[in-house]
């Protein structure tokens, strides 16, 4: 069973917690509020999107590229998409 | 006029668009999509909160600290929010 | 006097500190050293570098943009360096 | 033939341009260069590191992670590593 679904709740639940500071900022941008209280939040919201990045990279990583039951093309394949997803972050 | 107010609208618009990112991407989970497309989904909202980062980090340097109409004391006030949201980018 | 005058000797010793992280990596390649620790050691050279860049950021926001003996011409000139430097960190 | 041992001169190659790169850093601050040169050095230095960070991390998937030559107890092994330097990215 992929890690996307065995893992699907808890990262559903990363996911809702995102969408839910996303919320509160619409809110606070709708009113106006202090650019300090502005600027954290959003920091706070790259923090939980990067915790969210490392928990599905560490998953594909296991899942995909480690576990016996891939053939060598399958896992060659998996590749691809971690190490783009790398080079967002080492630019 | 505080840049988070006279920047409502444009800052509303990225804030909804990555909301919009976040719902595709609990759709993608919900739906067991290829962890492949997953990986991309996390890195196009990584860059649209860098993005988001970004024009409000601008906004605050230009107003909060360039301003003339700004006291000294209100500068360095100001000051500390940025100082902390650049630390956050620099571990 | 420019911050990075008046904190050269930090600044310097930071400097020197990263340079011998990548002797010190250098070595380690010389001789083959072991995969997980030629990734720790770059990891550090990164840490080191963000911790430089924190320091000559947080310098030239106080001094350039801050500093009440400039005027608007000169802060707005200074604020394009910090911009692009805030850039290639928020991609 | 472990990857940092076969890539070793393209790697060499790396680190010794970045070593460049904080010598000419070093020589701008002993001679007080503007603050925005100075700012541009790190930034170039930074982006480097990451193109250094990025080529061994493929390197170590690559040959630790994918290579069936390594049995299951060396891949698990070999993935703590990996796992800690994406951590200091995701941050």
């Amino acid at each position: 069973m992929p890690h996307t679904i065995r893992e699907r709740k808890p990262l559903l639940t990363r996911v809702r917690r995102i969408k839910g500071q996303l919320a509160a900022l619409e809110v606070a941008l709708k009113e106006g509020s202090d650019c300090s209280a502005v600027l954290q939040q959003i920091a706070a919201v790259r923090g939980a999107v990067s915790g969210l990045m490392n928990h599905v990279m560490e998953g594909h990583i296991r899942d995909h590229l480690l576990s016996p039951e891939r053939t060598e093309a399958e896992r060659a394949h998996d590749l691809e998409p971690l190490l783009a997803a790398l080079r967002s972050y080492m630019r």
